[in-house]
């Protein structure tokens, strides 16, 4: 696989993104077109010349003149910058020149390049962000995680389609059990969105679980979770914040006990399970469900260690083609979306 | 002060109900009216004669021949059975011969009955449910955590005004810092409803810090945060769920490593205190605010110590009468609000 990377793209970049895929092209046979300012990517590649045979690695530059910071409104900095990296990157892939294309940069502006170049798939509302999450069976996929925060229901059920696909064929999950969130099990709890959506997706081949509460998600009640842009937003910041409380705390109440310090080394053996589970570096980046073509998005925060993870997470999407899948999956509901909405 | 008691109401119930009210009788100087079926109730409370003196103990049983079930249709379960212990013990605080009263029983018809007998404060539109969740340092006020799930931005502003009230008042912070959850901490960010929203609450008198993102709750960035019922109830029960998943794997990952088998008992001191900030039976129930009376729903699987709890939550509440600071500061921003209307 071919898979261009956003270089200037992050709060670490280029630092992070060069060794990322230094990392990805040393462990794997995809080659890495790292995209951005030519001078400060050579440069900064050079740093791995002493370490690594440079020339072995499946690397190659590509020049793009311009940056989209992380701070600029998405939509108008792509339709600006045709020369950013981020635009270079969505072109390549819309030219059949990489089969995916990754970025940690601005996330609203990935998704609004990887729109203006890549079309959505036909048929497709709204494209959805999905990421994993932990729970303690494993994780789950959560769609929409931002993209969309106001929703209706036949985007809930797109998601649906969508997130269950990329989890039966990209992380090989057979059969998926699909959940909507909500605030109780019975179909008769939710909001108007969610009521709507349940009969949607209720009269679809997914393995349609029903309503989860809160609760249910780190239970594994299912591998995939739909809700809106909002809530699923909300989740994921929430449990990055809630785990990141309490492991201070247990530390902190270990510290409490001087006869428990002794105790501290296997503590720290027991939470780095966990942390591999929660640390975002370890999920290696969102994939935009919806478009022509693979976008996965990642953490604008993200290290070495997790550039080259999403860089395998898209490689992954990429040998999966969903577009075809996700496009008859869409035409087979897109019927009973439309007559709902004329039935109300 | 004069709490009735929902005896009947809980999974629990009337075990830990009773045992609850003869605690809260035996630390405290309030009276308890154990509500509900007269023969029940005294051979439950008989089960503590040999332990107390029960002629000592403020807590006097007042019959009430139905009780609602946890499945039942709130509505129309307190309009049909107005001799529930529910009905019953809203009634006693409507005649003014209770000072509040507390369910552990389906909380939907405990606001159902609170909103029947003892009607809205004058201006508000929705009273909300309001909760306290743990943060890094100490806890914050979640409102609303369930009983309106589709909400209009002066609702929410009105929850913003009522939940700083108590949690100065009642809860003792000074000044509190009201958040309003959102995807990001620009006022530009989020969705229809708190894009409004968040206009509304700006432009009054509170603390207002604006946007919280998830992970800001758990951060302690807020004593105050405000999110329509949707939002908060998943909120809530995620926080529940996702902090028994963690505790879960520090503990599995403990017990892989033999050689840290001895430091378990130094884990459970350290997880103790965690345990009390995560236990709903510590935190004893959650306010109803904005109707004529003190209202304290527990959660339905409480035992006696949150039974106990949610008895004291309740007596602090009525000790401070909000219904007039609530009437006035809705009062004051109601034109805001309708004017907002007015412009969209």
């Amino acid at each position: 696989m071919i898979i261009a990377l956003d270089a200037m793209g992050g709060d670490n970049a280029p630092v992070s993104t060069v060794h990322g895929a230094v990392l990805a092209a040393r462990e794997s046979k995809h080659k890495i077109l790292l995209v951005g300012q030519e001078k400060v990517l050579s440069e900064e590649l050079l740093k791995y010349h002493k370490r690594y045979d440079l020339t072995s690695l499946n690397i190659e530059i590509v020049n793009a003149t311009e940056v989209i910071g992380m701070g600029e409104h998405p939509a108008k900095a792509v339709r600006q910058k045709k020369d950013s990296s981020l635009s270079v990157c969505a072109k390549l892939v819309a030219d059949g020149k990489a089969d995916a294309f990754v970025s940690m940069g601005n996330s609203g502006a990935a998704m609004a390049a990887a729109l203006f170049y890549l079309k959505r798939i036909e048929g497709v509302l709204r494209p959805a962000i999905s990421t994993t999450f932990p729970t303690i069976d494993g994780s789950c996929l959560i769609a929409d995680m931002g993209a969309n925060v106001d929703c209706e229901p036949a985007h809930l059920l797109q998601f649906a389609l969508m997130a269950s696909i990329y989890s039966e064929k990209v992380l090989g999950i057979t059969n998926p059990r699909v959940g909507l969130v909500s605030i109780g099990e019975e179909p008769s709890k939710g909001n108007k969105l969610t009521l709507a959506a349940y009969e949607l997706i209720k009269n679809t081949n997914l393995n349609f679980v029903g309503n989860l509460e809160g609760r249910d998600i780190p239970a594994s009640k299912a591998d995939v979770v739909i809700a809106d842009g909002f809530v699923g937003n909300v989740i994921l910041k929430f449990g990055e914040g809630l785990a990141e409380m309490i492991l201070k705390l247990v530390k902190k109440g270990l510290k409490k006990h001087p006869v428990a310090w002794a105790s501290l080394p296997f503590l720290w053996l027991a939470i780095k399970d966990l942390r591999t589970k929660v640390d975002y570096n370890s999920t290696g980046g969102a994939p935009l469900l919806g478009v022509n073509g693979v976008c996965v998005i990642g953490h604008g925060r993200s290290e070495s260690k997790a550039v080259k993870n999403a860089i395998f997470a898209a490689a992954n999407a990429a040998e999966h083609d969903l577009t075809h899948e996700i496009k008859a999956a869409v035409e087979k509901y897109s019927v009973n979306a439309q007559s709902e909405k004329t039935n109300e």
